[in-house]
């Protein structure tokens, strides 16, 4: 059993995770990020003291976080979704709490939800990456969570792979994100669009990824051209890091995963077509188990795997 | 203490390396791998002989090897230069020796000589990038050396950057080795002098990569040029590397690393430009204290490092 909480932009999560990935109660608050931290730790405190009274027995609580921790997990440098900077959120959630408080990133968690109970359960090492509106990443090596000597490890969607026709947020340009995510998929149609290039997508005022995603599997010339770009791109961000660190298993998670096959089985040929040895060290590459119960399910098992 | 080889394309080198990295011991022998596998196996076991007797009490031997090994570290999948495939050398060097063997890639002995005793002493992760013929790589996590799911970790140097004018040996367009080894400078500078690009160079039949790296120290615009390109690519990719493991440190070595902080310095500026958070992340970025006797001293020291 853990506890877990994934903090996200709008609302608090937290949970009871059973020792089969199982969340067996779970409560959320609304995130009250522009009242201040101060009001969001007091939210945090209530609600993880309200699951402790659930399970007295619990001595841990791992908290997702969408941003930028420090190399020593103990402090939010930076979470845009919340305003934060150079928060020490564990050390002032300990002053009120009775457990240790361990912080993750909430790709990370993610992946330890995946390593823990899902696609990649049982592997000693694993790379996930979760594509949304921007691109997440969750490294895990030897049953470790990597977060890096200052905390910025696994951001695989900055990773520069060549110039784009626009800038990431993260101020950079060419990063896997601007190629890779549902935002990337948007802007890319919309840009073809704009050039004149036909499709049905243009019947439509506005169009999320999903509606590309069907158009192009209804055979959609604009929407295929775009799907097509985005698996090129993943399976050579996924190349490269098997060049790198090898882990054996690759695994797609966020909500462009639910394209399922049709996805999943352009960015493992585009994988093959840029690995350096395809014929004996070709990864597993496959979808992830957890939607959006992965963070809370990760971060009640963080212990486990630092 | 310990007993390390490294087994080259034109001898094999064998040494008792002491507690402070420093070979008490070298003998060397011709590599005869034109007379067969058995021929260079029954040479490192003659070697590897001699060496325990001259330091009986050791019970492991490390040999660093130029080429890909499996994931299991016992097999030799790939050795170009001995033209070995899938040779299992551990078990036949075990079965006439009374030591344990360990087989190492030699990029990533090179990376353990300087963790062990060199530019990245006391530090738990690091990178390094040897700059030669080709680039070579080698990853250390948490005092362990990453050497993949099937043994094809540490691969750095064909990560694809972009498309480049020529293919790599290893079949693929656009590897960082193609950018950023001896052989990219060499031939970037011939394509320009093929194009009609004026330089000093002209005045040589032929030149090496260091004849290249003076020419650029002396303000030669073409040299220079091809030096500050094969920087940015370097820059490029530790930063795509930092962006997934941010190690902490890197460790550029080889033969290229002889242009000391004229190259160094080139690096770092490049890596900043491309990082995602170079305010609060910028990896350290140094030179190797190793060269020739990397590969021996970290075969010597690999027990420490599985």
């Amino acid at each position: 059993m853990g506890i877990g909480i994934d903090l996200g932009g709008t609302a608090i999560k937290g949970g009871i995770v059973n020792h089969r990935g199982v969340i067996q109660e779970e409560r959320r608050v609304k995130t009250q990020s522009q009242m201040g931290y101060d009001r969001v730790v007091s939210d945090l405190a209530a609600l993880i003291n309200e699951l402790v009274q659930l399970s007295p027995e619990e001595t841990t609580v791992g908290i997702g976080i969408p941003g930028i921790l420090s190399g020593d997990g103990s402090t939010v440098v930076s979470c845009p979704n919340l305003n934060w900077k150079n928060k020490a959120l564990k050390q002032d959630l300990e002053a009120v709490l009775a457990l240790e408080v361990l912080l993750v990133n909430d790709a990370t968690a993610a992946c330890i939800a995946e390593a823990a109970f899902g696609s990649t359960r049982g592997r000693t090492s694993s790379v996930l990456l979760t594509l949304g509106t921007g691109v997440g990443g969750g490294v895990i090596i030897n049953d470790r969570i990597i977060s890096g000597a200052h905390g910025v490890a696994s951001e695989a969607g900055h990773m520069i792979m060549e110039e784009n026709f626009y800038d990431c947020n993260c101020g950079k340009n060419g990063c896997l994100e601007t190629f890779a995510s549902a935002t990337a998929l948007i802007r890319y149609c919309q840009k073809q669009l704009d050039e004149g290039v036909e499709s049905e997508l243009k019947k439509d005022d506005t169009y999320d990824a999903k509606r590309i995603f069907d158009a192009a599997k209804a055979g959609d010339v604009l929407a295929l051209a775009a799907v097509n770009r985005l698996a090129k791109y993943l399976g050579w961000a996924i190349s490269n890091i098997n060049d790198l660190i090898d882990p054996g298993i690759f695994v797609i998670g966020g909500g462009l995963s639910e394209a399922g096959d049709f996805l999943l089985n352009r960015i493992q040929a585009s994988a093959k077509s840029c690995l350096t040895y395809p014929q004996y060290a070709m990864p597993e590459i496959v979808l992830a188990t957890f939607r959006n119960e992965a963070g809370l399910i990760g971060a009640a098992n963080l212990r486990q795997f630092i």
